[in-house]
């Protein structure tokens, strides 16, 4: 349903993603919510890479309770407020992206929500 | 057509959203421009509430264009300028979706296409 | 298989964009990867002009190899580092969409994944 679209004609991504997804008419498509990085019991981790971890533990659940899962992913979207934890994300997002990735966006922002959070992670997904 | 997901795996929405939107494959999309806080007659208030205002009117007429409705509302990205406006913003958006409300993402920024703008808003919806 | 909505009941969008674009159900998405400023050889331009052509060159290619074109932009997101460089992009953008125009939203945030890049688009076609 997903085909990842990768041009040999313009420069390979810097990371783990792929340059665009393809997805097919029949797809039916999950939009989630910017998640942020908060436990189910509501604990905000202080740290980054637990924040990180969190959102992408959030989006599993979410594509789950959808019936579907991180292969079914076609963009997501990260906001981090801190140029310094740009290298940790994209360690963290490795661990949970399939392979081939999904297509990627990724901004830094003044700020979130609310003070304590330091990332926000958007998804679309379809299957 | 839209099916609302909030799973009970992880911490619940702090606001007026959801986690998720589901739309099916027969559904038609209209994807809107961000929405900037001007009037028809041209008029930029300096509130920030009233330009809030402004930009969920501006959707309200896009989406009626269409053929669409509040309800219709896939997912809202919100972009604000300043974090002081954040809980104006929220109060707002009350106002103006529907029950249950579509995915979310909010984000400050560092400024928007022009200085006197405080927040624009962008939307898609599927019916 | 996608119709320009520009409704006469609020005010015309400031550039070169339509307010919304509707999209069948029968179409095939491509959801393109934020866009960055770098030419196939792997050269970034320092020139904020430069960049945002490189940009436009990608999604290009990428619309090409999925066997898309201009005309089926659906919505630009663009994402600027400096407020300075907003009327060149306005420029640039107008060399390279269609008549009609995409959808549009048009931010400027704190940073990009690399110092060095100033500017940022990411896209959305169906076709």
């Amino acid at each position: 349903m997903l085909r990842r679209i990768t041009p040999t004609t313009i420069h390979p991504p810097f990371a783990n993603y792929c340059h665009a997804t393809l997805v097919q008419s029949t797809a039916r498509w999950l939009y989630v919510s910017g998640q942020l990085g908060i436990r189910p019991d509501g604990v905000i981790p202080e740290d980054f890479e637990q924040q990180a971890e969190a959102c992408f533990d959030n989006i599993a659940r979410i594509l789950a309770e959808a019936g579907m899962r991180t292969a079914d992913l076609v963009r997501l979207n990260a906001y981090l407020t801190d140029p310094a934890d740009l290298a940790t994300y994209m360690m963290v997002r490795d661990r949970h992206v399939g392979d081939p990735p999904p297509a990627s966006t990724l901004l830094v922002v003044q700020a979130l929500a609310r003070p304590q959070f330091r990332i926000e992670i958007e998804a679309t997904a379809a299957a």
